[in-house]
């Protein structure tokens, strides 16, 4: 697979990136340094109420629904990358995911619902830019009881 | 805001640093590569005991109390790092924090409180260099049952 | 404590690795951007199974048993790496460590624990290369129930 433009892939694909998600709180969406860019942890916000991001994985979400929540967090977060570095054609290769679940006590099938994220960062940047370091934890609570928390590092272009 | 010294900065604003935190196992409190320099997982120790910084943020100690906790470990962060580098003036910008939390079940807002944190760094390194991405989560224990950890990734001058 | 070559030194502790560790998912077991390499997040997989490496620390696995759970970790990522890389003799140095750890309520030792990783990697690495930034938590859910999940950073030669 060849991947030349992750902004014509994600209109291939026909998908449109969310709003802008807003800060919680006193940090950017991302920083910059060298050619390094973090990402900010991001939520799963602005989607359509019906759908499920609040809660526990195992419990108020199933695993399909918390994988498709990790899937609306790395849309969100393409979102600010978008904003922040004008394209997404900049980025050059995606380095690290880190992704964070609020899981019922007992799931622990974590890297199951982080594929959700991981398998669409593939899709849009291609397996060599778009396959990454992950690791995928349970922890005990995440911003507004949210189901899903997700940053990532990505490397861009030198400018 | 131009903030042309961080050390300046800090005395302006009346601020003395504390005692030099021990790392609490094999590890140094920050280690460089390249123009990076990583910094250990901090906690608020060596404040005055009636300062309330164990347990759980929501029970033991109030947000504001949480809040609280999370600038005196920013405080920690910058001793380490003045005894690290020589001198807090050598740091070009802050690129990442990372906050973890021990919540009492159900507090989620998370952000709130290592606001405390984002707040202090803004204010020392001014609104360019001190700002920052970052994640808030909620842990479930932190060592000696901390209410608050923080590692940072900051980036320095080139040597 | 000079150490001219961490494959010496591993064949000199008669240290073999364990089998390359299998990826639980969409992600690579490191990604290198520049000079950096992030490796993704390891649990103690392939050991005998009389080596308790699932549950709680402090309950179903006690703090000794932890720490080996966390040195084993280390030496599956060192396995890794030595696919990733051809050699560790590439590594310069041993930049972050991030230990997750599945704790019994109320068991905070964490740093003692992520010890069995460091100690490891300072024998292998030597003082200098082989010391490093570090943060260790208690989480609450890691995959398939480990007790201990490790990431690192680590700095290599320019290639």
């Amino acid at each position: 697979m060849c991947v030349t433009s992750p902004e014509k892939r994600l209109a291939e694909l026909g998908i449109e990136l969310p709003e802008l998600p807003k800060a919680a709180g006193m940090y950017r969406s991302s920083k910059r340094s060298g050619n390094l860019v973090y990402v900010s942890g991001h939520v799963p916000a602005g989607f359509d109420p019906a759908i499920p991001v609040i809660g526990q994985i195992g419990k108020e979400l199933t695993p399909a629904q918390g994988t498709e929540a990790a899937r609306l967090t790395a849309l969100c977060i393409l979102a600010s990358l978008r904003s922040d570095l004008g394209s997404l054609d900049r980025i050059t290769q995606i380095v690290k995911v880190f992704g964070m679940l609020k899981c019922a006590p007992g799931f622990n099938r974590t890297p199951d619902i982080i594929n959700g994220a991981s398998a669409l960062l593939i899709d849009i940047f291609g397996i060599d830019a778009g396959s990454h370091a992950r690791s995928a934890i349970g922890v005990a609570e995440l911003p507004f009881g949210m189901a899903v928390e997700i940053e990532m590092i990505i490397e861009v272009e030198q400018s």
